[in-house]
Formats: C-alpha cells, structure tokens, sequence
C-alpha cells in the first residue's frame, strides 16, 4: 500500500554492484582453456582478474551490473529511476556513473576515494551467445548501510535488489537496512535470484526473505529451482507458488511464467533472428515486466514488455541498449 | 628495396594517437544543439570534453585512433604488426594497451606517469550511421622523438602514418623521425590524410611529404580533392596522379579507385544490408589494402579486402572488430 503522505517520485529504485563489463567474444574452447564455467558468474579476485584479462581478445567496455541494467533498461523506456551502489572515484566510475545520469537515473551514492577500483565484469562471449562472466568486485564491496537513504527509498514505488548483493557483508547489511525501510514506508520490493549458484550460497537467507518481505520474484528456470530444490520446473513453481505475491520465471527462448496469487500466465518469447549475446536478457526482462508493473498493465502485458526487452538486448554486445527502449513501451 | 641484412619482423608499424572511443548513438538534432560538425573530428580541450560528456548518451567505449585502428585490423586478419603511441598509465591507457596486445600487436611505447588523461574522442553516431567525432587528444600530445624507436622501424616492412599526428608539435616531430628512418632502412611508408579540416591545416606539409616520402597514400574523395585543391574527383586524380606510388582513394558505398604509376583500377564496395556505425570504414580498408600488400596481392586484390573489411566494420559499433577480421583473408 502506498503512503500518500510522501510522493512517489521514482518507478523504480535499484540497489545492486556498480560494475563495468569488459565483453569479448570468444571459441568455446577459450573457456574450457581458462576453466571457466559456461554461462555462470565467477567472483574472482584483482590478480585473477588480470591474469584472465591479459588471456581474453579484444575486449568492448559498456556499463553493467544486474540491477544498474534493469535501472538504466526501465529509464529508457521512460520510466522515473534512482540507483544505489558504489564505484570508485576513476576512470571506469565515472564511466558507469554517466551511462546512469545520462537516462537521467539519480544515482548519487558517494565513489570511493581509496580501496579497490571500481568492479570490472570479464565476460567471455561464445559463439552461441552464451555469457560467462567473471566479476572483480571491486569497489562494490565498500557499499554500506550509511548509503541507504531511507527518504530515497521511501519515494520510490518499488525497491529492487539483485542477489549477487548477499555475497558481500556490507552490501548484505545495506540491503537488509533498505528492504526494511521500503516495508516500513509501505512500499513494494522486488529481488532476482542472480545466479544458480548465488542461490546454492544463499538459500537459507533467499527462502525467508522472498516468504517474508520480496513482493516480485524474479528467476530463470534454473535458479527457480535451486531456490525450492526440485528437478523440474513444475516442481518447483508448485513448491514456491504463494511465497510471494508476484513469481516470474524467465525461460530463454522458451519466454516466461508468471505466477500471481490467483494466476499463472505464460507468454511466449519473441523471435530474434540472430542472438549476438545473451548478456542482461534476465535483467531487461525484469526492465520491462517493471515497467509494465509502474504503469499499471496486467500481468501478461507486463510480462510481454519484459519478453521484448530482453529481445530487444540480445540483438547487441553488452547490457545497455545502443539505441534505446522507448519504441517498444510504446508498442 | 627491402635490406636483408635486418629482417622484416613486422608487416606493418602504425604510429598515431593512442584513443579510446566513447560511442553513444544519437539523433541528428543532437548534433545541431551540440553545435557539432556532422561527419568531421573536431579536436576539443578536457573542458568541451567533460560538457560533451555530459550532454552524451548511454555510452559503450571501445579502443580506436586512426593508425591504431588500422593495425589492429591487419593483426586480426593475420599479420605481423607493431605501433607507437601515447597513452597515460591510467584505466583507459589500460584497456587501449589491452586491445591491442590482445591480438598480438607489439605496443611497448612507454605510458605517460604525469599529465593529461588517456586520449578520449566522443563520437556521435546518427540514425544514418554518420559518425561525428570530437577528440580530447590528452596524453597523445606527450609523444616524441624518444618514442621512437628505429631499431622497431627497420624490422617494419611498412610505417604507416596518420595525419591527425600533425596537430600536435611533439608528434609531428616523432613522426618526421619515424619516416626518416624508415627511408633510411629502406622500408615503404603510408599515411593517411585522416579528414578533410586536417588536410587544410596541414595541406603545405602533405603535398611535399606526399611528394618526396610516401609510397602509399590513403584518403577519402573529399580528402583528396582537399589536398589537390580541386573540386571534382576527377580533377583531383588527375592533379595528385604520380605524387607517389600508390594512392588509394575510398568513396564509402561507392568503392575505391586506385592509381598506381602504370595503373588505376575501381573496385566495387560490398553490398552491407544494414549499416550501424561508418566509424573505422576507412582505417579497416587500410588495414585490408596493407595486408594484402604485405601478401603480394595485386593492387585490385588488395583494394578488394580493403572493401571487405571496410564492409565488416560498420555493420557493428566502434572500429574495432568484434569478431575478428581472420575469415576475410582467407575469402
């Protein structure tokens, strides 16, 4: 229910790593030269991070971060949106920190001035167009409680956060600090799972926070059923249907499920002639489905933006669309 | 005549300002306001640079510079190649030093430890696929004579120049160094004449350097009439034919013309669907013509892989290829 006392004045606010991706494509055999596991997210540390970087090919640099994309994917189709996470005060913060301003996103938490640099996403990019992404998290691990702005929170309809958040301490109490405040200012949440492992590392923590306090669910087939522990889809839509108001599934090319309450709707993905990089197709989704939410559209609507979105940003390399959303919101 | 008592170790060593690209698509409206020159490369200060920034879009960033580029796309198609260029030892100087080492290209040029920035250019590209540029040209103004390294020259079977070099006094004198070296080793030397506004302000230093020292010269239709201060192509041709051995001269969807001391040849462009961004168009066909000249192609075999991988290059964002140039050589 929302508090008329204080306006909303933001669709969306997004709490998540400020991260800058550095995408390279690459033969399937890279990554098994390199040991990494397709199509998963890797934390790695500073001088994996630039052992990786000197074995990955030419490389194409393009804001990232799973709930940033959301933001900056939500902003472009027009909606009002704030950002909370933590860059370094260089060169690569300043990059992350334009791409926001420049869809007019408020994004006002203070850059670090010492520590780590800002977080930096290798994402090796095959030929099927499959992700796989190394993170050096950088400066993203300085976010902290005392970045919470509560007024922020309070004026936005939804706060939304990415799981990757829970695998850094303060970030965890960040999170915690801004989830509570949005439950306190009558205001709805919303969480992604992230990532199947990100999911093995946190279920304890995911199950009674998506019980107790997430009011739309976001997961692909895999995390969904991580999350409820079951083989099959079926499984585990049946074990985790109630937990929360709002549960949408994002199936690839096989598009989504969403369950509500009352309701399960599935929508079929859009045909994309030629899929270049699948990285951020979950983090439009939710883009888009958000939107729809913001703007009052049925579940099916929203669920249909979030399938175009995600079509829409797998036609390029990288997670913040070249050439803007606002045509589709407008469909 | 090549000197066989020091062996060829490079197919082609390109000395030129040491970019990293921030593209951001626009509308063409977004150039009046800015008050840009639609299609050319403005050189701007650090403050033009930072109020550009601001007005910019989302943006992706990707290593560039003419001469850069041109190497960078000779490696990809599987040459040798090396270049000398300036960048700060900083985030970008970083990435630019990555992308081109990444495919091999030896780039030892010592980064700068004071002064200004690593070189940015902001490039605005149109619905059209037009490309306006505006150069912030940073730590590139700080190489010298001492950059050079002749040793490096003498192993070049090529030294390729770009004239955005002339610009700035420091370069200018490296580059004078470099050619006088390379003729001293007895080596070939290309330049490309890069825009038409740098062509006026350099036009009483290119035509004796095209004149006395180039083998082979690269330029556009509106360059080369620049140079010849003509006002047809024809008359253009006519005026610089026999300047130096070689002159390539690129006319976008209309292919190139090349004249030789005996020949002149037209070779039709690639049919390209779907073009996204012309940055780089040029410096690819460079980077094909050189490649097939390090292979003893003909000049009309040459002028065509220079128009496929001019094809290549604007059908993505920014100038350097994504996918790697390797399958259009052996095409």
């Amino acid at each position: 229910m929302r508090d008329m006392t204080n306006p909303i004045q933001y669709d969306l606010l997004g709490i998540g790593n400020a991260i800058v991706d550095v995408l390279s494509m690459c033969e399937e055999r890279t990554l098994t030269h390199l040991g990494l596991r397709k199509g998963g997210m890797a934390l790695i540390d500073e001088a994996r991070a630039e052992a990786l970087y000197r074995q990955m090919g030419p490389a194409t640099e393009c804001s990232g971060g799973s709930a940033a994309n959301t933001v900056a994917g939500l902003a472009s189709l027009g909606g009002r949106a704030a950002f909370i996470g933590k860059v370094k005060n260089d060169q690569l913060g300043e990059i992350f920190r334009h791409d926001l301003r420049s869809l007019s996103v408020r994004f006002d938490t203070a850059a670090a001035a010492t520590g780590p640099a800002t977080a930096r996403c290798l994402i090796f990019v095959t030929p099927d167009a499959q992700r796989t992404m190394n993170t050096f998290i950088g400066a993203c691990a300085g976010v902290s409680e005392a970045d919470i702005d509560e007024a922020l929170i309070a004026a936005a309809a939804i706060t939304y956060a990415e799981g990757y958040l829970w695998d850094t301490p303060s970030a965890k109490a960040a999170i915690d600090k801004a989830l509570t405040a949005a439950r306190r200012a009558k205001r709805a949440t919303a969480l992604t799972l992230s990532d199947t492992f990100c999911v093995e590392r946190h279920r304890d923590t995911f199950i009674p926070l998506v019980r107790r306090t997430v009011d739309i669910l976001f997961a692909n087939e895999a995390e969904i059923c991580a999350l409820a522990q079951c083989n099959t889809l079926e499984d585990a839509l049946g074990t985790v249907r109630g937990w929360c108001p709002i549960i949408a599934v994002t199936r690839s090319e096989k598009g989504c499920i969403v369950l509500s309450d009352q309701d399960r709707c599935e929508v079929a993905a859009e045909y994309v002639p030629n899929v270049i990089d699948t990285t951020g197709a979950g983090d439009l989704f939710a883009s888009g489905f958000l939107y729809g939410i913001s703007r009052g559209l049925t579940l099916p609507e929203c669920a249909r933006l979030g399938n175009r979105c995600a079509a829409s940003i797998i036609q390029q390399m990288g997670a913040r669309s070249q050439q803007g959303l606002a045509t589709l919101a407008a469909a």
